[in-house]
């Protein structure tokens, strides 16, 4: 008899690098952690308050209507209108299980097996998988490092095929923190209207942007009305990563062809998550001003402490998320992997091996700043120790 | 430029027919619902305060680790020992946002596009939408109304083609009620086992058996190991439809398979749902008897009302899950869809069509029975003057 085997494209799927590290240093309880990227910060009180009122009002026991509550919706295209300049109606908005479940919906439903999507390198590394668990090709295009990681616009064309649908990116970047500016995505709109591609865009970090840069995001352009699909999530913004709570925003017509994949997925965002959203959207934002001080602040020590280990690693100034990605400059440095595995192992510090971010990422490690200061300081001071510094 | 199409695999599939029943009838406020399986009972005080208690300790803001808290994990598999005579320990168990997303993220592991996955029709019309989301082709092979729904085994023999790569069924069969016995699905494995078959199995109403039935886990069976990813909800056992959570039980090997596709799905399941499922399985299990009885009530009730309808419906009284499939008699039938659009416009009463169950729904309508007495009774009421009994 032959053998009963997975689907091939679980056979070439490899496990997620991110979460294997993680739990690698999970099991070494003296180790610190740089390396996922999760708000160590507790959600805030009246987030939690509000979920508390809701589970005691029983508004959490049953199914919302797949799209999600009608009042979150409404919440969300408001905030999306006001501060992500998109013209959106409720019905305009799909609330999902965290932005990877909208991805991962909008994708299905958007490409078929075969197709090619486009990414820029290097990317999160669970869009391709997502790309992958879709039968579909995931195809890199290259960053400008010495840039400070910007799309390389020339490199994107390039990588146009007959079998191109789709360009999924994350702006502002994981893992380099770069940041888009409005003038490429432009460009990138253009390309996509040109070989009538679809734009994915993952924008989950949409208010840690740095010294002055503004988000901008590529729906808001009209021309691209029907060509879009958003993904943004409430995870990052308010330190609410357990409570798996994002968004699709897209035109109605396409919000329903995403229900299609998002129905089978999870019926619909866990509506405990979907009341303490409501009041994370209409409640203060005081809590948000708060991590982004403090994401500055850690990232401004992250990369002074980085300074002094300048014989070890090089790297561009993030301008948001709370990630970076320096390189590497020692031989060892060539295999991230082994790198990253030396430095848990050797220095007790928990950091992500660049290679599986794509094709450029090979030779750099992905830092996390949203820890604490502590827990940078001390990651830090047990590199000095391990490098000799 | 040519037009710029979702993916074929999108407008092949027509979007969910009980979810737009469902929507339709929540826009007619003095509609009566027997149309969404969802238990209008709220979620047991002890479940709620557990949930309260995480939030409060804040154990609830972060991602677990993606195939869930190590406890929940540990206590699943617990339970299935016990309950489901399946010898597992806590990594042969991925906890999932609700049993859907595990069947989905199975299917998406376990079949390649083109490959043909068997169901008995009827069948949960959802399941359909993840085969199809997958790019896998559903095939389904009939079941016998005439024995109560029971799998037509000769007829699943017959539907096997070199393409077959996975069977698919939900026991207790939604929208059926029929429970499929020991003996069939013994004939079922033997039947996978020398075509070279995954078996993934929705087992949702595992505790909701009526007449003496006993609920079977095909993956109990030892020759049956590594073939079977089997799924289950508390969502349906707790009436926790709104904080989705179930979990697949299957070998560590192949749930490392599933996480791959869990992963860019939800990352995790919500964490104040996982902390709220640890007490519904550890805790008191009184509310589930509770629910049963009221089920087994509502469910002798439906009938007796039903009976006297006999000359608008025939049916084949469930011997588990709380739904129930009855034959339409009249003529107007034959077209489910107007059938149930006219009941619920001239009676107020919202159904769910049979037709999208599968090739052999047509002719019929899914009733649910866990809504409440006075549901039932209100709705068959208006049943009897809609239909001048």
């Amino acid at each position: 008899m032959e053998r009963l085997e997975v689907a091939k494209k679980a056979r070439l799927t490899k496990p997620s690098a991110i979460h294997g590290m993680s739990a690698l240093a999970a099991s070494m309880p003296d180790a610190v952690a740089l390396s996922w990227a999760r708000p160590d910060a507790p959600t805030p009180d009246h987030i939690n308050n509000a979920a508390i009122e809701a589970i005691k009002k029983d508004l959490t026991s049953k199914y919302s209507p797949p799209p999600g509550l009608s009042k979150l919706r409404e919440v969300i295209a408001e905030k999306v209108r006001r501060d992500n300049n998109i013209e959106v109606e409720a019905d305009g908005v799909l609330v999902t299980t965290g932005a990877m479940e909208g991805i991962f919906a909008a994708l299905l439903v958007l490409v078929d097996p075969g197709d090619e999507v486009l990414m820029p390198s290097p990317n999160y590394t669970t869009h391709e998988l997502s790309v992958k668990m879709s039968s579909a090709t995931p195809v890199y295009f290259p960053t400008i490092e010495e840039e400070g990681w910007r799309l390389d616009i020339d490199g994107l064309k390039k990588a146009i095929t007959k079998k191109t649908k789709a360009i999924l990116y994350c702006n502002p970047c994981n893992p380099t923190g770069a940041v888009f500016p409005e003038e490429d995505l432009r460009k990138v709109a253009e390309i996509a209207i040109e070989n009538n591609l679809w734009i994915i865009t993952d924008e989950a970090y949409e208010y840690f942007l740095f010294d002055g840069e503004k988000h901008f995001c590529i729906g808001s352009i009209p021309e691209m009305k029907g060509r879009v699909v958003e993904n943004f999530t409430l995870t990052k913004t308010y330190a609410m990563t357990g409570w798996r709570i994002g968004y699709d925003v897209s035109t109605p017509d396409l919000i329903k062809e995403v229900i299609k994949a998002h129905t089978p997925m999870t019926i619909c965002a866990p509506v405990v998550s979907q009341h303490a959203s409501i009041e994370a959207i209409t409640g203060p934002q005081d809590c948000v001003k708060e991590f982004y001080n403090h994401y500055l602040e850690w990232r401004n020590l992250m990369c002074s402490r980085l300074d002094r280990l300048s014989s070890i690693f090089s790297y561009h100034k993030p301008k948001g998320s709370y990630n970076m990605f320096p390189k590497i400059l020692t031989k060892e440095g060539k295999d991230s992997v082994s790198f990253c595995m030396n430095l848990l192992k050797g220095a007790k510090v928990a950091t992500t091996p660049g290679a599986p971010f794509g094709p450029t990422g090979e030779g750099h490690l992905r830092l996390c700043f949203c820890s604490s200061k502590e827990v940078i300081t001390e990651a830090f001071d047990r590199m000095d120790k391990y490098f000799g510094i």
